[in-house]
């Protein structure tokens, strides 16, 4: 069955996929310029305008803060390192509702340096997203949990399957608040056999972001080698599908790491190619 | 708490570890020379030799096969790739037999050619290991369901936690035959969350093999950047604590893919390096 296109208004622009040749002001001109109506920036594009100027700029170009990339990194090797890691993720917070953006999306964090121990790390992860939860709930910028791929599980992210992260919301938010959800990004999770009951069981309120790329064959680097939508072997309708059953109706956020291709390129030609694919192939 | 170090002697090499210097003759010779008593073969090494060859020089020098590598790859783009696929896992369980092998590791394959459907691709998995099954019970060889990571399920196999492969061995096997299992490569799992809970769903009779090596930080390259025990962050000690509780009491065989490192040493060396790293590390 061939499913509708997506309505081309849902797309929004990560600053990671143009971070190598623009700054956020020229990333928030961009968007407007090509009739993108929305933006997730990356904290170190935000330092260099600051939130409030950023904010202003954004609001005067019409978009949508559709994320704020990223808090988390919770696990550390000690209390200094985990106390700073907090600071961080509450300033973090407080950019986010500055930007008024959809929620603040979370990677968790990776191993404690010499650390191998996975099950404690996930714990710090946990033990980080309950102390940070108050202060977002007070601020109501929702936070979002982001799976990551399990490939980045020692350095990245310790959260790498959907239902753990959704483990995490039932333990931390058992009465489904809405202050607590997930980022589901296809590049991290389209290889998952429990994708679709996963997607399922987070329903409406717990999807608080959907980011699309697609998976490159061959792969040629674990970070910085994702594809443009349509130039990898992700069904991204399928998934699309998924999370509108649900009734997600929020924007489509391209996120592509790619220093082989896309970081050469000029920006204007990125937005215009991924604009075209959003309709044509996700 | 520090847990006891393993046996030495159940050491076992996969041939894939010194496949790039050795011919199947000089592995069973150097595993000998070595005090190593477990081998696996990979069939391209296997075919130099042929089977009846390599099972009676392999008996002549006292070794356990501890599996044969590889059988799988079942997916394909119409009915006669289907087709040749099961004809050559055919050979392989006859090949398996031969040696007298312990199991038949099956890797399951990726996506056919151009195609995006990882849930049909599961169901040609399925599929072929169901037509196997009779075969393989007939010749006395169990199948040994590997998943493999995440990051391969395009192009080498989409049975990608240990989860999804139990729940094809109770789909397939569902009275516990013992004829269809798991083989467990703490490369491939050690990310999961779920690990120790389907190690133990898995139990003593599903688990027909153990592979041991280590995920590094960095990981520079998707397929041939694996670690030899202790030099990366996988707690090898901890995930065969799991097994040994199951009751496995089998061997634990090291693969290790490592063109930049490993592959590059001599034999001899590596070997030794594994014996050591073996007792110390995993």
């Amino acid at each position: 069955m061939k499913l509708a296109p997506p309505d081309p208004g849902l797309l929004s622009v990560n600053t990671a996929t143009v971070r190598e040749k623009w700054n956020l002001r020229e990333m928030i001109q961009g968007c407007a310029r090509h009739g993108i109506r929305g933006i997730s920036p990356w904290r170190d594009k935000l330092a260099e305008v600051g939130a409030k100027e950023a904010a202003k700029l954004i609001r005067d170009h019409g978009l949508t803060v559709t994320g704020l990339c990223r808090g988390g990194m919770f696990p550390a090797a000690d209390r200094k390192g985990r106390q700073a890691a907090l600071d961080d993720n509450l300033r973090a917070v407080e950019e986010a509702a500055t930007l008024r953006a959809r929620c603040l999306v979370l990677v968790a964090g990776g191993l404690p340096t010499e650390s191998k121990d996975l099950a404690g790390a996930r714990e710090m992860v946990r033990d980080g997203i309950g102390e940070l939860l108050d202060r977002a709930r007070a601020t109501g910028v929702p936070l979002a949990i982001e799976p990551l791929h399990p490939m980045y599980a020692a350095d990245r992210a310790c959260v790498n399957t959907l239902e753990q992260a959704l483990d995490l919301c039932d333990a931390l938010d058992p009465e489904r608040s809405g202050a607590l959800g997930v980022a589901v990004d296809v590049y991290h999770t389209w290889w998952d056999p429990k994708l679709e009951a996963q997607i399922a069981r987070a329903g409406k309120k717990r999807i608080l972001a959907y980011h699309i790329c697609d998976w490159l064959v061959p792969t040629r680097d674990l970070l910085t080698d994702r594809g443009m939508m349509g130039d990898g072997v992700i069904d991204l309708p399928k998934i699309r599908s998924w999370v509108e059953r649900q009734g997600y109706a929020g924007c489509h956020e391209v996120e592509i790491f790619s220093a082989l291709d896309w970081w050469q390129r000029e920006p204007d030609e990125v937005l215009a190619v991924m604009k075209r694919r959003h309709v044509e192939c996700s």
